[in-house]
């Protein structure tokens, strides 16, 4: 498959990036680092930066200044995960099939290796803008700006904060829905989207599209994800599935059924393609991925 | 008391800023944000924004510049303690003589505002940076990155990993209590001083001799901690006595006793105020304020 193929070269230059960026797991906190590059190295689609390096690119930024910021996002995403993972919150044992980052560790490494890695997130930041040229350094400032709100209390971890209290409640309103979608797994794609365009030094209007776009994306791939904790394999997804009903965790799918959640996705991405219609250069592999990733079975 | 009638001032000066840069608790994430300011109200004496601040009114800079990274460095210095105090970790119900964050606002809420606390330091860095004059970026850049760092793996949050590594261990060695004592105290507190300094756009030199003097600083704190843990009063402290001995926590009073602990203490802070007679300016206060930190019931 064409996508498939292309995404798999794009997982492997985001692996090599972040394989440079990961520290070394020497001195007195080796565990703690260990933990972090475990975390990180657990895998997953590596979607977040493939889409920021392939803004950068279609907006004609440079792919070394896009790096530092590309595995940055990646171990913000990463360190949601272990955190979300912890006993105190969804409690999971298995993420990919294989043991969580507190499983393997135990739970107040868990905690460290999360804080570990979203602090080191803006160390590979503050690195990058220390050494950056002047003329794209407002591009750098503006990423990590839209990074550390995207991440944040306004953004994924409000998100998270909304998705808790939700859990188990008889009645909850599509708007608080939308809130957790839009927040919770929304703002980091978003993010993604409009760092790597910001990186480019693109125009706000760009910035705010590319925004715009990975918000209908996230939406889209989140419901796609509560269908598949329905319908999916647990072999192919690695993890149990059911666990949404088991956690009593309010999805779009609970509220409207499948059938009405695959409408959703489908018109979600057919809005995201029509903004990417309006990006430069060469669009065609980011519209496939769009279809590929709402379509996905894992 | 001159130096205490000092430090509340400059105490008062830092919750104003405080109050300005925390977020408004409105929106479906209140809890959280509720929770993240609750760990920041919950008191404290300020010493690292007010190190910060006092730093840079040495070298000249300007307290506007200062003042959104004092508050990013008490946003930090806050989330530490928010996470350390929860179960998995030192398991604390009592700081300050008020519950903590987690004992009012549950596990999961305390592990998220403990994120949303850090990560919102870099948001008000990132909001400070892209407003700042060009003429003290650089200085605003360094000030981020020696920052991150700082509170990092390779800094606090290694500190972290060592000490709980080091609990209830039967031999422990003077260079591993070192390494705990600079990462998981020292850091931040040198960190704080050289913020500062870079934020005036001092020289290299400046900077360096600025985090020596916070790390000589740091040490003396953290054994005057370790020393009233054992002879301190519970009132006066507001948390309970002897938790380090119950904690099976490695100590220089436990390792060296508390004479020899108490030399340590003047020889440090000896050692910090022989650098803060290199600085620049009238360093009465900051001298005073040394010999008053490493003195203090509290």
């Amino acid at each position: 498959m064409e996508t498939e193929k292309w995404l798999l070269l794009r997982r492997d230059q985001v692996e090599e990036i972040l394989e440079k960026y990961l520290p070394a797991e020497e001195g007195d906190a080796a565990t703690l680092l260990s933990a972090m590059n475990y975390s990180v190295r657990a895998g997953g689609k590596r979607l977040r930066p493939i889409l920021l390096l392939e803004l950068c690119r279609l907006y004609g930024g440079s792919e070394e200044v896009a790096s530092p910021f590309a595995a940055a996002l990646e171990c913000i995403h990463s360190y949601s995960l272990v955190h979300d993972d912890l006993p105190a919150m969804d409690d999971d044992m298995l993420r990919r099939g294989k043991p969580t980052t507190h499983a393997v560790y135990g739970e107040a490494m868990g905690i460290l290796a999360g804080d570990g890695l979203l602090n080191y997130a803006f160390e590979i930041i503050a690195g990058a803008l220390s050494d950056m040229d002047p003329s794209v350094l407002p591009g750098g400032i503006r990423a990590f700006s839209i990074l550390s709100r995207a991440a944040g209390a306004f953004g994924m971890i409000g998100g998270q904060c909304v998705d808790i209290e939700a859990e188990g409640k008889e009645e909850i309103s599509d708007g608080l829905i939308d809130s957790i979608y839009h927040n919770k797994t929304g703002a980091l794609i978003a993010s993604a989207m409009s760092m790597g365009t910001a990186l480019a030094m693109a125009h706000a209007e760009d910035i705010d599209r590319a925004a715009e776009c990975g918000y209908a994306l996230g939406r889209a791939f989140q419901i796609r994800d509560d269908i598949l904790d329905v319908t999916g394999s647990e072999e192919v997804l690695g993890k149990p599935i059911g666990s949404d009903e088991r956690n009593l965790k309010p999805t779009y799918v609970a509220m409207h059924g499948i059938e009405k959640a695959q409408e959703e996705v489908r018109f979600q991405t057919e809005y995201a393609k029509s903004l990417v219609d309006k990006m430069p250069g060469d669009t065609e592999q980011l519209r496939a991925l769009m279809d590929y990733l709402t379509g996905r079975e894992m």
